[in-house]
């Protein structure tokens, strides 16, 4: 089996994601940052990587749309994740006992209602929400807790004071698998394409026309403004199929005509929707 | 004058903006959260919002789309801010005495590689990055910094230590501002646009025509999956010019005539970008 890289702590929503994706025996690493995920990836030709790639609260994480073009890795598979986060800490300490709570910057936000019920309670930003969870199984306090995945309590031993405190019930994160290279595989594809177009009237237009007339179905599109270039554009599209399926192939082939940028990020088999 | 209500604390982003906007006379009423914001410009005609509604590293503010609908409410402007983060403490403190540094979750994950740099340094999550500038101002602490904008350092009399920490410089925030009802403006217009799709193929091409087919130019385009509704999807588009011009009007009517539930968010000046 190939390792898994993944950004977080054991314990943390990408760490669940790639077991989701690989089962639970893979060797799965935790890596500081998404760029370093990326790296090793690049180094290793057998490796994997699980990132998150768009939250339905927050909107698509550019970030790694830019170190998936800068390491010319591609995606080979996809899942989506239901955020639910809980309350954690050491056994015998009560809900009344807990003066700080210890996560990542965004479970914290996701938690605000919740948070803003407990009085007197100190929220401290953490490297991410497992690292939170290690923290307290390491220092053991009386009076602290930490927001986690179910998965972090039972890897570090922490008991779950409250369960699914997250404000928005509607919180999926969708996790690409990264690859150096993709292996051919069955099932209903769905193709990762980015493409700059500049921004004359109808230019969008025309490339989508490309997919239409040709009775591809687009999955996702998002235009992103290019910083510097005020009136130029970069697009994600996600579209059925596959680029060796006669059509989206002569639809590439189409927009590489009109585009001059135009990169296939990865063909994937389409990921369900499992609860976190 | 009208009452401006953003998020956070004086000194925040989102008052720099209202600033820009309205200039440095105006009353800007800090709320504790975006749903406030949107609560009070509803129950105020006179009153004004200024809300982040993207930003080029982390993606759209779907919360904010959401407020804007949940609430019938109007964009009426907008500004796009350079995002600059600066550590500041109180005078007579220096770097090395810096022990823990507080801000928005989100400036501390922006900051990330100058917040490493520093040795034995424990990061805190806060209210907002002009809240912790405040926190600092009141408390005096010898050991503790925040990370905020240059404002903010002005507004609570601290002294910066480090300017330009957040580790992406191409790090812009598109700011909206929504109102109860519009008035008609001049100056070249842009048209914000929500509706939704069943996913059948070609459905989206054929609502992109109506624009496409009338030379009416896409300024930004984005899916969001609905939660709940597997193939269905919400569409946001900004399209250049104003419902009142013929052509945009004419687009809207057919627009109507495919999509049920199509929502004019509003038609304003297009927005400059400024230096944070």
């Amino acid at each position: 089996m190939p390792v898994i890289y993944y950004q977080g702590e054991p314990g943390a929503f990408s760490e669940r994601a790639a077991r989701i994706l690989f089962g639970s025996s893979i060797t799965a690493k935790p890596e500081a940052s998404f760029q370093r995920v990326f790296q090793q990836v690049a180094r290793h030709p057998s490796a994997r990587g699980v990132v998150p790639i768009e939250n339905s609260l927050f909107g698509s994480v550019h970030e790694n749309y830019d170190h998936l073009l800068r390491h010319s890795l591609q995606i080979v598979g996809e899942v989506k994740l239901r955020v639910r986060h809980h309350l954690m800490a050491m056994p015998g300490v009560r809900l009344r006992d807990i003066r700080s709570v210890y996560s990542h910057p965004q479970a914290l936000g996701q938690c605000g209602i919740f948070l803003k019920s407990l009085k007197r309670v100190e929220t401290i930003a953490y490297y991410d929400t497992a690292g939170a969870a290690k923290m307290i199984a390491q220092q053991q306090p009386s009076d602290a807790a930490a927001i986690a995945s179910a998965r972090a309590a039972q890897v570090y031993g922490l008991r779950i004071l409250r369960r699914y405190i997250e404000s928005n019930r509607h919180n999926y994160t969708r996790f690409l698998v990264i690859a150096r290279t993709a292996k051919p595989s069955r099932g209903k594809k769905k193709t990762s394409i980015m493409f700059s177009v500049p921004n004359i009237a109808g230019a969008l237009f025309k490339t989508l026309a490309i997919f239409a007339l040709r009775d591809v179905n687009l999955l996702k599109i998002e235009s992103r403004p290019l910083v510097g270039k005020p009136w130029e554009y970069l697009f994600y599209l996600d579209v059925e199929g596959s680029p060796v399926d006669r059509k989206l192939g002569h639809a590439l082939t189409h927009l590489r005509e009109l585009c001059g940028d135009v990169r296939v990020l990865g063909s994937y088999t389409q990921g369900k929707t499992v609860e976190g």
